[in-house]
């Protein structure tokens, strides 16, 4: 047992050719005149019924979006939530997609959505966990627990922290705006985060649900990438987040998931994804102009 | 491939015989006169030597240190990053050291530390993860993101969400003490989130470091338990906890995790660690009276 799981887990990680710079990144943007990122938030129960049969489902689905998208897209972002929530079998999954992605001589953006985030021992070991087991660019990290849980994962050279600032749920409102000394708390975040690295290190979330404060977290940010969910599925626009957000650097990444991915529940699912994604490249490269 | 790994997930889990609700916690506490909840931060690199031969040493490791003081706590936390930095074996390690606390005789209420949270579509699903895969009684949840990233976890029937309140690390001074009208962020995040479920399925982080803080919070949550991280390593003092923290049911769950653990690093760690658990089990028994 132990050694077939231990050649499995050899089988699924190689290690990836080059870490993705900010330049790279930007480089990338211009390339594909496409600021994409594809939310690989694939839901087991979702999955097109005729890749059920298949070894590993949820990998054959990501690989076929991946193989459909990835002239159109910059980054791929799976949430961890939706492989967790398959065990075993759903690290396995995530392993050989990251490890796909990573193996692609057209090379992607690769975030893992994890919104970790623990003491500074423990952060650490996150940071291993994301950075030297599964090799991804980009982790999301939540800031409530202060500079000693998001530190350790900016010592690794090329890798990056996205923190999270105005997320796009109802439950933002909930704590994110409190006001103190005439400053949100996601103001805060920004002020005081925005010290701990620099914008060739850390991104910030911000939902395109909340674009009315883009301009304003311009002004605290100017140079740093954003993150941006909340396109497509939760209503979010894009336009406005292109208009309020966008820096000369183009400094955004647009984050779709659902509208993508579940475009179509038949055999035509990839299809049908590059189409959805081509829409919003299309969008971009008008807006990029 | 498929098949084996699928095989041993299937020994790994074993359903879990019976939820702890409140009332079989506080009775919990009165038999084995003890609110200790030992925290499984097993690190890899700070295993016993001896043990590293084994198939599975992190498992070996918490099958020891778990069989020498089950009589001596009422509560084991195993904090995931200390698992997921060791990949496929890592989670392997985890359900099973899961799944044999779930069929001691002598039960434990079982913290996954996880410090999750996410969009209220996506933390349905670690809650599905962490109660219906992993079968633990209780995960620790981040609130940034407000009612809906918490509300998912809270849909499940005797089971049990831990939200950070107030931190035991230097970070938390960061954003945790920001006044808005007159209370800190802390203190907005209790009134809140108390209102989302009852002191039956919701607990709160407050870490011993900030015991000076315990009046204040017990004022706004006087029944709800607090799990208590930062006695031991991380110099809190278990007297100060108990004496503005304990309520007529106790109220508290007082984590040690290295202190314990780590006591020694030879053959006789399981020894040593009940030994410090022994230590702490009395101090505690003698604050119960």
């Amino acid at each position: 047992m132990k050694t077939n799981c231990k050649k499995q887990e050899t089988e699924n990680k190689k290690q990836k050719l080059k870490n993705m710079t900010k330049s790279e990144l930007i480089k990338k943007i211009r390339q594909k005149k496409s600021f994409l990122c594809i939310g690989l938030d694939s839901e087991y129960e979702k999955l097109p019924p005729h890749l059920l049969e298949s070894d590993d489902p949820l990998f054959e689905f990501n690989k076929a979006i991946i193989d459909a998208t990835i002239d159109l897209a910059v980054a791929y972002k799976p949430n961890l939530a939706f492989y967790e929530c398959n065990g075993l079998k759903g690290w396995i999954s995530l392993e050989k997609t990251i490890s796909y992605l990573n193996m692609k001589t057209d090379s992607a953006f690769l975030i893992a959505d994890a919104k970790r985030g623990d003491i500074g021992n423990t952060s650490r070991l996150y940071a291993k966990a994301f950075f030297e087991i599964l090799d991804v660019d980009a982790i999301t990290v939540a800031p409530y627990m202060g500079s000693d849980s998001v530190q350790p994962f900016l010592t690794y050279p090329d890798k990056w922290v996205i923190l999270l600032a105005l997320t796009s749920n109802k439950g933002a409102t909930d704590f994110q705006y409190l006001k103190s000394e005439d400053h949100h708390l996601f103001e805060h975040i920004l002020k005081t985060s925005s010290q701990w690295g620099t914008p060739d290190n850390m991104m910030y979330v911000v939902g395109a649900t909340q674009a009315q404060q883009l301009e304003s977290i311009r002004r605290i940010i100017p140079e740093h990438f954003l993150l941006v969910p909340g396109v497509g599925a939760q209503g979010g626009s894009l336009q406005e987040v292109a208009r309020y957000g966008m820096t000369n650097d183009i400094g955004l990444l647009v984050n779709a998931s659902r509208s993508i991915i579940f475009a179509s529940s038949g055999e035509d699912f990839a299809e049908k994804a590059r189409e959805e994604a081509g829409k919003m490249q299309g969008e971009m490269e008008g807006l990029i102009g």
